[in-house]
């Protein structure tokens, strides 16, 4: 990717979040972003699911490539020749993965995908390479598809944005979670690429800091201007007047347009209600899910105690405290603007219009 | 101190932020807090400077204390025998301690206070002996009018208290804020001797964590069921149902009831306005600031990137990035449901109702 600066052209290879090595996964591991820079390795299910738990890989878009490739591990250790049997692996490779994480449907959506495809595959091909080969080149294509998408959600957003223009977005909703180019983060930088002058202020996004870490850091290496904030200056920036736009990612979007993202999503959603400004949701088909009614019945993972309280390498909590530590929230759907898909932009009512995305 | 639970009284000795030595002040570094409990002996007016604009100490009144021993520190330096020059470096020390922090105006408070005593003691007094001793009982007493003051503050609001209830709190506005008791914290220790069950939220309030680290802390020492959060899991909380008070301490009021507290406190008014919860303010007088009209004109922080990007021994953001680091904000009159003092309750109309508290 490249942008141009003072007159000058800058070129730089944004990091890849997952990929595949021949015989591997290759994850980054984002736990130790921004100071180290460290490809892991993944040639097992076990090592996989152990990566999405850890959130080592995270970002709804990202984990369900990598359970995808996961998916494809688990088939390639079936040593036989048996199709049926290969399934069997396929699937139960699946069941195993999808324990992995609750909240972001994508995993599960990548995961119905890819058995799918095996069972197709199961039934006319009969050599177990030809159908590791087969289902890799499925991982691929999720994967392919994953960066096409992202950059329309880019160019669908990208009418929203303006010069000169305050953005404000919480959590990692960029490259890193995605593909390439991000959902919440691919108008900014299709902006960027165009010359148009954004702000960009970051939410550090406590408890695992995934704002201060990979946003910012994804930002500035693309050379978009980023201000990094603690999460609760987002109230004092927004009552400034520096901010026209929420945008933020999603792990789940109900089927009535209640969205689950990152804990704190909910509560900039209010304040931007507050403050008249608009709250936009981008993500991928992939992340709605028709299938869950309302943001009541998402189910919203709580995280160990530990990542608040020791999250930065020390004790920041007395011992024994009581902790309450979900990692994701809902926003109820009349504080969303807007949800904006690479199918386009919907707004409410949103029980209809996104039924309308699937048609 | 002590707590009755499971039918067994608890005894136990709440930690002194500050108070006096004989010849030097003693400061528990509350920047190490909970981990380690360190007393440092400060023997010099530049010492305590540094030790309010470190955030060694930190709470309104506790710098308020603070600066009124510095002071007299200032005056114990004096080695000759003109009443006129002592006043003089006692003038001297209380402009320079005057600039160790900007925004709490106990500070101020305090420093003037303990400036017109020393003019007044230069007029009767000509050792130097009984005025440094004079000097200290000024001192002296504005340390324990505080913990009267706090207790008091703490009766005023207990009446806004019920069994069972959900309490709020951001930052640290505790006995280690205060001379003892604190001010928001204070009606929660008088509940929880009379033996009313409360559950407190206590946002962990990054950067600096003195809700993680102190409130958390002091609440647990006090057998207080107390419960962390990340800033941002707020919104979630309240929309639980959980909450039914928000209560937060303040570092100046102003004539027109605007608040300046610890940044994260405006959002937190507003979400509690949308969720339908009082937001309550808990002060001395000496907080409340007639002489400064608005919120828009108190002075408000900015400290240094360090604390969001490196703030506990590790690295959690790129370098180079930019960062917003105000240390309050500024909460508007129509967000405070009432300011509880030593003097009773106020409400608004705040421009008339505050004014009426100091006839």
């Amino acid at each position: 990717m490249s942008y141009t600066s003072a007159g000058q052209t800058h070129t730089y290879e944004p990091l890849s979040s997952v990929s595949w090595g021949g015989d591997h996964l290759i994850l980054l591991d984002q736990r130790l972003l921004p100071e180290d820079i460290v490809y892991l390795k993944l040639y097992t299910p076990e090592e996989v699911w152990e990566g999405i738990h850890s959130m080592k890989v995270r970002g709804a878009p990202a984990i369900g490539i990598a359970a995808a490739f996961g998916v494809v591990l688990g088939g390639l250790q079936y040593a036989g020749d048996q199709p049926g049997e290969w399934l069997q692996q396929v699937r139960t490779t699946c069941d195993y993965l999808a324990t992995s994480r609750p909240t972001a449907v994508n995993l599960f959506w990548a995961l119905d995908r890819i058995k799918l495809t095996a069972e197709k595959l199961a039934e006319t091909l009969s050599d177990r390479t030809a159908l590791n080969a087969a289902l890799l080149a499925e991982a691929e294509a999720i994967r392919a598809e994953d960066e096409d998408v992202c950059r329309r959600i880019g160019e669908n957003a990208l009418p929203l944005f303006k010069d000169g223009m305050g953005i404000l977005t919480h959590c990692n909703a960029g490259g890193l979670a995605t593909a390439k180019y991000g959902t919440a983060l691919a108008p900014m930088y299709l902006a960027h690429e165009q010359g148009m002058n954004i702000k960009v202020f970051a939410d550090e996004t406590r408890p695992v800091l995934q704002g201060a870490r990979l946003t910012a850091f994804e930002l500035q290496q693309a050379g978009i201007d980023v201000t990094l904030l603690a999460d609760n200056m987002a109230a004092m920036v927004m009552s400034k007047g520096w901010v026209q736009a929420v945008i933020v990612g999603t792990d789940r979007v109900a089927a009535n347009g209640d969205v689950a993202n990152k804990i704190g999503t909910y509560g900039l959603a209010v304040l931007a209600k507050a403050h008249g400004i608009p709250f936009y949701v981008a993500c991928p088909l992939s992340t709605i899910d028709l299938n869950t009614k309302t943001g009541a019945d998402i189910p919203i993972e709580e995280r160990p105690a530990e990542e608040i309280t020791e999250g930065f390498g020390k004790r920041t909590a007395p011992h024994g405290v009581k902790v309450y530590n979900p990692a994701f929230d809902v926003t109820p759907n009349e504080y969303v603007t807007a949800i904006i898909t690479e199918k386009g932009m919907v707004q409410a009512p949103y029980s209809e219009n996104l039924k309308k995305l699937f048609e």
